[in-house]
């Protein structure tokens, strides 16, 4: 027989699942709630949604409309979160720039996406200046002063805050297909140019509701409605994770810090009573390190940390000054989240179990499937130790790279996302990440995690930071090297660097295959736009080139 | 221009929100989580993932397909459970068959849904002798015999557990449309035949999904990974509340008491630790005697009150026995949740405080859109004191009444599902439920809510139970009368009922035209399958008929 689908009484209302039905319940349970930037300015839910009618027409006015891509390259601000609504609510597409890239990738990627309109923070003036002759599809661009009074450029159509309050905070929003585009941006890819990713309304409600489902069950601590949300991830970065999302539909109080600054973060911590945060590692580091120089009070301030493994050390440091950490996992081509920490069941609250539970890289949230698949395709058992490479199926994840149908295949071989992370899972679906894939050195035949090799090479007396990586042998396929940093006036050696891979070794904590043939030292490490180490730079530096190479095998 | 699309991967896997996908997460993290059926049987998540194979492996062996009806008779058991995850999941149909309605209502039920295989406990034996002549279509029935060795009957196809025993745990369910229908069922109106709902994929995962966020949100506790969740209310009603779809994607443990038993029920909770349950106040006041008796404890169980009003007083009792509640509420036509209570921002917890917010209808969860309407679905103000009738939308209410057009059109009215109630909603979101919209008495043009009339003749001495109903009446359209059942040895007078009602007169609670015409005593109030009083019994017992009413304008 063929599936049954109900009736539908004419005048029936068919939900759409669009960004701006997330502020429904909000306005109703927290029209009075408010929206801080900075010590600027303050405002209710009330206002945030005239707010968003009044950009949605000063954009209508510019020429905006439905399939339209808007830049906005702005800090973490009211602004971005207004823009978070109304440009996706008219049926248009937000662009997230990215401004840590270099100029030249900032402007391939809003002609990529073809943006028309862009919404610009005065820092960002300069780029504009040097790019703007390279960017010809930009029709009009409203310029973000911030409460300064400066000139406008000659080619700002006029200052954010002065247009949205001429502007009508009635606009028309309508009804439209959940699977519009919302929003894009851009990853820095392994290769060549930035890749774009592309979310649509129903994607991104979905990731709202499903990853808001952790706060409750983590029981440690639920998102609640007392809650003081502070984004402390770019909001050009992955929707700064979905959070300003599920704070505006729970109508939390929300603040928002502007360009970071370690003095007006502690001080919108205190004053507003800030509870809830996000960020990578070196953001908290750079919290801890202001508190000690400040004496601030960080206690139950709960984040999540991700981007980049939260060490137990990190964690120990932040505990140890009254906070609660978890750390989350996701990607950009994952909208982002995928997982966040929680205790095991039956586990009690402990320093060193959480320094271990908690840092790990979480538990699948509802409607993530998580596979850990080997050769094939075929599924690794999960049982904590057998690895694999961790694929993904959600209803949140980007269906393309956008005009770049050979990356896109590639993520989606074989029906499911491919992270390009070796990864563990336990019996509690725990997940651990292991390695990148492309960091995996095979040699031999066999597999070596380079993140394993660097945390055994961590310890050794004199060295700062080590990477890990394969380069390429006319013998082995791959072969380990380590590139690391020194202490000042220490000179590690390879022998030494080795001595704890050799111990490894010998209690068969690794394979044999795994010491390293050679050490290379460096100043600094490359870095990415994101604060990752640039393992790409450092392959393409220290791999030998394939004519020496051959020359070495023949010899 | 026109919206834009994501172009798609050829591979890239398209998610259907349907509800074998809230199995995903929690295979992964509770795949050793037990499943507790009284003290008969305890199994795994992962074996309840192949008992829902094997359940659609039988079911398909005696002729179920996609499109299909099958209809469950049981008690709160794990194989309601299977059969809320197996049966959708196979495309079909699952109908949650009301054994409280009358004989014929049920066999009308079945034929109007077109029902082909019933699944029926051995307590439903008799009533199946009663009503299968009136069955045509029903071609198969799975007989539950519930650990008892008893013969099967005649008709029954094979014995529930033992046909599944002899199943196929791989059923090779297949990925479809998240807008094929999952569940049916009936609700009794106010007039005529009982009338179907029906509810998608697509509408009970995000109901799974928006309704889990408020157990984070309320942080006066959220519902955790070491909750253990018993439900209380029948599973065919509404999908217990929805709250086993929610537990199972939380991979949270779970106990099913079969027919509830105080004994049993309080048996259960202490020695399976039941943290988390809902039912009620009828099954609360239940339990609360039990615990009296026998002096269990119920420290610690945290509970959602639906189904009725939850009153102070009954919070109050609960609360000093240790158990914490919140009121919730919907309806059938809703899946049923659309709000749940939860302290106001910056209240601290405190008896009275709690005894007043929590036992409120609650604040809309997310993405439901409340409003409250008057004459010509207009706005009424959102001030904790207007009243107007509460209309809803959200992605989970149902589209239509089955096969009946009028109805259909009447509760989609405008755009909007009209529930009927009257309500007020305040600044922080809170609705208060004040009347049913079909109790509201019109009489010379004003509106009284009779259930502020029963509250006041409540504490009438001698008055046990009263109930206030609109009576027709030539010259005011209607009047207002009480019908009331008596203490024993007590006699209460329509002058003692109304003298309350006349003090209110005189303060200005209350308009005059409220009080009462007349007094009526009855033995006991008829009440509705699911114990609510019927008003509409009531109604036709003490109207006057017409003709008599004509004859009294004459005189």
């Amino acid at each position: 027989m063929p599936l049954r689908f109900a009736e539908r009484a004419d005048e029936a209302y068919s939900f759409p699942l669009t960004i701006g039905h997330l502020l429904d319940a909000a306005l109703t349970t927290s029209g009075d709630q408010e929206i801080v930037y900075r010590d600027q300015l303050r405002f209710t839910y009330r206002e945030l949604r005239q707010r968003i009618g009044r950009l949605a027409s000063l954009l209508s006015d510019l020429g905006a409309d439905e399939g339209m891509t808007i830049g906005v390259m702005d800090w973490d601000s009211h602004r971005y979160l207004e823009a978070y609504f109304a440009i996706p609510m008219m049926g248009a597409v937000l662009q997230t720039v990215n401004v840590r890239l270099s100029p030249q990738q900032i402007a391939y990627t809003l002609n990529h996406a073809s943006a028309e309109i862009l919404l610009v923070h005065r820092d960002f003036f300069p780029l504009i200046d040097a790019i703007l002759p390279a960017l010809p599809g930009v029709k009009a661009i409203v310029a973000i002063m911030d409460g300064t009074d400066g000139p406008l450029p000659a080619y700002a159509k006029g200052e954010y805050e002065a247009l949205s309050a001429a502007a009508s905070p009635d606009f028309p929003f309508r009804d439209f297909d959940e699977n519009a585009i919302a929003t894009t941006f851009y990853t820095t890819g392994t290769t060549g140019n930035p890749k774009g990713v592309a979310f649509s309304h129903r994607q991104l409600v979905l990731h709202t509701l499903a990853c808001n489902a952790p706060f409750g069950v983590t029981r440690q601590r639920g998102l609640g409605v007392e809650d003081v949300y502070m984004p402390l991830t770019p909001m050009f970065h992955v929707h700064a994770w979905g959070v300003p999302y599920i704070a505006t539909m729970l109508g939390l109080k929300q603040v928002y810090p502007g360009r970071y600054e370690p003095g007006m973060i502690l001080k919108l911590r205190a004053q507003e009573g800030v509870s809830f945060s996000h960020c990578v590692p070196t953001i908290l580091q750079m919290l801890l390190a202001g508190a000690d120089q400040t004496g601030a009070d960080l206690s139950d301030w709960f984040m999540i940390i991700g981007g980049a493994a939260l060490t137990p050390a990190l964690y120990r440091e932040a505990r140890r000054k009254g906070m609660e950490l978890v750390a989350g996992y996701g990607m950009s081509e994952t909208a982002p989240t995928l997982s966040i920490a929680r205790r095991r069941r039956g586990e009690e609250a402990g320093l060193e179990a959480d320094a271990t539970t908690l840092t790990m890289a979480g538990v699948p949230v509802p409607l993530v499937s998580a596979r850990i698949v080997g050769e094939g395709m075929a599924d690794r058992p999960a049982d904590g130790e057998a690895r694999g490479e961790l694929v993904i199926r959600a209803p949140w994840l980007t269906q393309s790279y956008t005009g770049d149908p050979e990356a896109s295949q590639a993520l989606w071989r074989g029906g499911w996302l491919h992270t390009q992370d070796v990864a563990s899972i336990d019996a509690q679906g725990h997940i651990q990440i292991r390695d990148r894939l492309k960091d995996v050195i095979k040699t031999g035949g066999e597999w070596i995690c380079s993140l394993s090799i660097e945390e055994l090479i961590a310890g050794v007396e004199g060295v700062a930071e080590v990477a890990v990586i394969g380069v390429p042998d006319a013998r082995w396929g791959e072969r380990p090297i380590a590139v690391a940093v020194a202490r000042p006036d220490s000179a590690p050696t390879l022998e030494a660097v080795n001595a704890p891979l050799e111990r490894a070794v010998e209690t068969g904590r690794i394979s044999r295959y795994a010491l390293l043939d050679r050490l290379e030292l460096v100043e600094a490490m490359p870095r990415t736009s994101v604060g990752k180490v640039d393992k790409k730079a450092l392959r393409a530096r220290f791999a030998i080139p394939a004519a020496e190479m051959a020359m070495a095998v023949k010899a």
